[in-house]
């Protein structure tokens, strides 16, 4: 089946060792890390659930959703051309055309492209300017897209209020400086933070990223939750992250 | 020396177990609870410091901060007479009244009770109102003190904001569910979160209370430090609570 969706030069096709899931990368465009398969953990998602992806790159999020619950119906949107496409040709990889539909596009745009307030969860792991600020993933040869901002947090969260009825999630990845800026961001909006998980490479040092999940039209209260280590203290994998990646 | 200073129906005198502090407490009244011990372990403070302790209590916090830096000029604030009372007695049984002063009074009143802009430092350990927020102490047999609220952290945040020159650092101690809240109330005041602690009773479990260092007159950009926990899986406590309790 693989063999009906072409490949193009620097592409390959990876095994995401996870419900049969593949994905197509190019060595010269960003490639998914970490971050982007701790945030699809971190999401709870419903059967026939409505999703949008923001920002999705390679479909990495929409593709390990659809993974866990493949009666989702999901919108991503990318607003570059290429990574969309290819987003698309890993769609039909995984025969999930009738569940994810990538949308080439601005979210800055998004009055023009999705329709308002229909969406339970609004999910983004947008790019983030702070160098060294992402947990770079092993495999992940090229930084430029992560440091390159087509947008901002500002942008990121008008489009999911535009997304998202009342009760509706919002759940990004963001490093864990700008959470002041996020909480002011979202306020105004009526988005209130209600669950944050803190990564940490090892126990004993700071947190660089956090996932958080945030609500609409809801009154401020916020958990958070167990950390997340990254590596035990003597260099491997701690269990969670074998749970996440399905070592276990 | 400790017989100079009387003794009343239901006081007993505590020790500290640490720079050979005692305190005295009565059991008709709020004792001091873990929380402050982990707030004196969070802030940093330096030699010659003026130091403020919002809601001082029984002058646990002063007292605690003292024992590790005895050059510090700290005023502490206590709205119950008793109280105030008993926390001057426990400052002469130390022999600290060159470094300590407490003052009765309503930190709503902050302006008239002490100067503006003279603190390097602020701590608050407020009550809270949340019902089973505060991690228990073993030793704490009143939680009245705790329920009632004699002051919002609005009020809290206020005098902090009086007594603090730019980039003078107020640290506390609240439920994690008041994260959202906090940051909101201090951005109009130009106090930014600096750095936050996340206390867990185990690792496996949610947070329910946070260490926090905000700053007045700086730009926002949060550290997460690394998780503090209370015990280990097995129910012991962790290596850090007892070097926090001096007990290694």
């Amino acid at each position: 089946m693989m063999h009906e969706i072409p490949l193009y030069e620097n592409e390959r096709i990876d095994d995401l060792q996870f419900a049969g899931l593949h994905i197509i990368q190019s060595s010269q465009a960003f490639r998914f890390s970490m971050d982007s398969v701790l945030l699809a953990d971190f999401v709870s998602v419903m059967p026939h659930s409505r999703v949008c992806d923001l920002g999705t790159g390679t479909g990495i999020i929409p593709l390990l959703l659809f993974g866990r619950e493949n009666t989702i119906q999901c919108d991503a949107v990318e607003i570059q051309p290429d990574a969309a496409e290819r987003a698309m040709r890993s769609v039909k990889l995984n025969h999930a055309e009738q569940q994810i539909e990538i949308h080439q596009g601005d979210l800055k745009e998004i009055k023009a492209l999705l329709p308002h307030a229909r969406y339970q969860l609004v999910t983004c792991n947008p790019p983030y300017a702070a160098t060294g600020a992402a947990i770079p993933s092993p495999k992940q040869a090229i930084q430029g897209a992560r440091q390159e901002e087509t947008c901002t947090f500002q942008d990121v969260a008008a489009a999911a209020n535009w997304l998202l009825p009342d009760h509706g999630k919002f759940c990004f990845m963001l490093p864990v400086c700008r959470l002041s800026e996020v909480i002011t961001t979202l306020k105004p909006l009526r988005i209130e933070i209600k669950r944050i998980r803190f990564v940490h490479s090892v126990a004993q040092k700071e947190a660089r990223l956090m996932l958080v999940e945030a609500m609409k039209g809801v009154s401020s209260g916020v958990r958070v939750m167990p950390p997340l280590m990254i590596k035990n203290d003597d260099g491997t994998d701690t269990e969670e992250i074998k749970r996440i990646y399905h070592q276990i």
